[in-house]
């Protein structure tokens, strides 16, 4: 099997796997517990603060753990909002966001805020400028993501602060940095954003496990209350093992970045040659210019994704069409519809995402198993 | 070291231990993802969502997982109010629930809400025609837990759902059984509530996973935007790791209980009349009649609680003064208050919690400690 689908999820490390279960069969108190085991828990958990904290260029205390990337997006975003109605009622956003921050931004909507849309260019890059455009007065709150998690697109976020500082001062930037942490440097403080989440599977840590930054002095309202845990900004027993395996899966994935960049983009620019010498009529999906290694997001005209992944799958590929989390649906993914791709191009759409595990033989299977597989799909089709 | 602290959290189960390690080195894809690695992580979510609703007496599809408890809690209560507005604005709940439903509702009534909050009985126990006393034609849901975190009483949760339905058919029932799954058995349509929060990690599962019950057609409101899964009620990648475990645990909780409240009611009462027997002036925080059988929680005259827990750590005894969301607060825990406890007596407790691994080495280790401490934070105190 070869697995070229860690934009969805990657396999865990096995430090990471050492340290939780090492909590599981010795660590196993409450962090909120005051004896000897609640200590020891805590410990863990202050312990994983810090790496994740140096591996994004946080203060630890600027760290709050969730249950994933998409519970932090929903934290920033209806958590920021609350917190600022009285500044004004509007957000900024991208068309082509993860559904995480689309998503709480829609339902935000039908809570009576305004939202604008901005689009993205056919590069899949966001420009600053009309970010800029966007933004009023009354803006409260700005999301922009990092890294697209369908077609790998690395955004200019130092640029977005600023240019949304000089607009509005008062308007917080939010950035899902979901598909960055490991694939890029990640500094918070050096992007200049208030708000930043971050998710631990996709970099070798656990699924159940995100973060959020929340820059010292930002004002956010929790989503989850209870208990009172992360001061008062997520309740909820801390998931110990979970956030042991982030931390050291941050600081991993913080250390091996520029190698990890220089050799999974060799690998990707070899899976993109084989396939424009071996497949006709093939769209790369965003530019290659600014992208993150790992991933390459194609069309090949004249086929359906479901029916390329689904042979890809027979023969021991594991590719995705558009985002993991919207695999199933049959409209084609709104992040290519973002960025001007023809709807029936677009439905033919497969994304590759090379990871730590990934090796040429991954490439070499692929590249042997995609002539044939895409002419079956062009019969099909 | 003796641990006698499982209403905090409890040891990970063998078994437990071990599903979680196959879906980390075997089984990391996302359930979300449509080739086989998803695939396969999609059969483990939903053969654990199958063990979990047989143990709690639901089906499948009744079961939502979320990321712990008081987000079960929090789902429940601000899901159902969300959806139930139009029909009225009132919601009733009791003075002596966890912080996951106390919060939650704290935060409804921020949001023009109306809350009533019945008294409980000096035993620790909720009234059914206190509840039914306080339902209006206004009233959306009523929540009361099935088992108290820190006295253990058990709720006649049945009763409060006929009472409840007699005086007004359209308002909801929620019960918090995080101490209820492994303690007493749990039976979701016996009971008749529509919605039911649980939690792993009190069974021997792992921290950072949850799940709500929510009868078929009764209508919840996310409160966790995003890609869309579970049914649209949380969404976020799934933590098959930990939704596995809590399967496994749910399903040997189901299958022990009876056992298990036996052995360790005789424990708890050899506890009970050794203390008895040992310290002078100890008054048992509510009634024994009605009592998860590992429970045991005592007021100590002239004595502080916390410091009764540090003797008792450096002793190498774990035990907790109120719920463990709440310890190192000074104030007197409101469970206690609720029942009507002296408050300064109050600041004097303790709470033993007796779980699986518990063993009469554990009771011995305490009886022999107790009075020596017991004799040094009186003189303290």
């Amino acid at each position: 099997m070869h697995y070229l689908d860690h934009a969805a999820t990657t396999p865990v490390l096995e430090e990471v796997k050492d340290a939780m279960l090492r909590v599981y069969e010795e660590d196993f108190g409450n962090p909120s517990s005051v004896h000897a085991y609640g200590r020891r828990a805590r410990e863990l958990v202050e312990d994983a603060r810090d790496r994740l904290a140096a591996a994004v260029g946080a203060s630890p205390a600027e760290i709050v753990f969730t249950g994933g990337g998409t519970e932090a997006d929903n934290l920033a975003l209806k958590g920021a909002a609350s917190k600022l109605r009285g500044n004004g009622n509007h957000i900024v956003t991208t068309t082509f966001e993860h559904h995480g921050v689309l998503d709480a931004i829609e339902w935000l909507e039908h809570q009576g805020f305004e939202v604008t849309r901005v689009p993205v260019t056919r590069d899949g890059v966001v420009d600053p400028a009309a970010v800029a455009a966007a933004v009023r007065p009354q803006t409260i709150v700005v999301s922009v993501m990092a890294v697209n998690n369908e077609i790998g697109t690395i955004q200019d976020i130092t640029g977005i602060v600023a240019v949304v500082r000089k607009a509005n001062p008062n308007a917080l930037v939010h950035t899902d940095a979901v598909q960055a942490l490991g694939n890029i440097p990640v500094d918070v403080h050096a992007w200049g954003v208030d708000l930043a989440a971050f998710s631990a599977h996709k970099l070798g840590g656990p699924k159940g496990v995100g973060a959020l930054f929340v820059r010292a002095s930002v004002p956010v309202e929790a989503v989850i209350h209870g208990g009172g845990q992360e001061r008062g900004l997520r309740s909820g027993t801390l998931n110990v093992a979970g956030i042991a395996g982030f931390g050291i899966a941050a600081e991993i994935a913080a250390k091996e970045v520029y190698e990890k960049t220089e050799r999974l983009g060799e690998l990707r620019d070899r899976l993109l040659e084989g396939i424009r010498t071996a497949v006709p009529d093939v769209v790369v999906n965003g530019t290659l210019d600014n992208r993150v290694a790992g991933n390459l997001h194609v069309s090949i005209t004249g086929t359906d994704g479901e029916t390329l992944l689904l042979l890809l799958d027979r023969a021991g590929i594991a590719v995705s069409t558009g985002s993991a989390c919207q695999s199933g649906a049959v409209d084609p993914s709104h992040v290519l519809l973002a960025i001007g791709s023809d709807k029936d191009l677009a439905k033919g759409s497969i994304r590759f995402s090379l990871g730590r595990a990934s090796s040429a033989s991954d490439v070499a299977a692929a590249l042997e198993a995609l002539p044939d597989i895409v002419a079956r799909a062009r019969k099909v089709g």
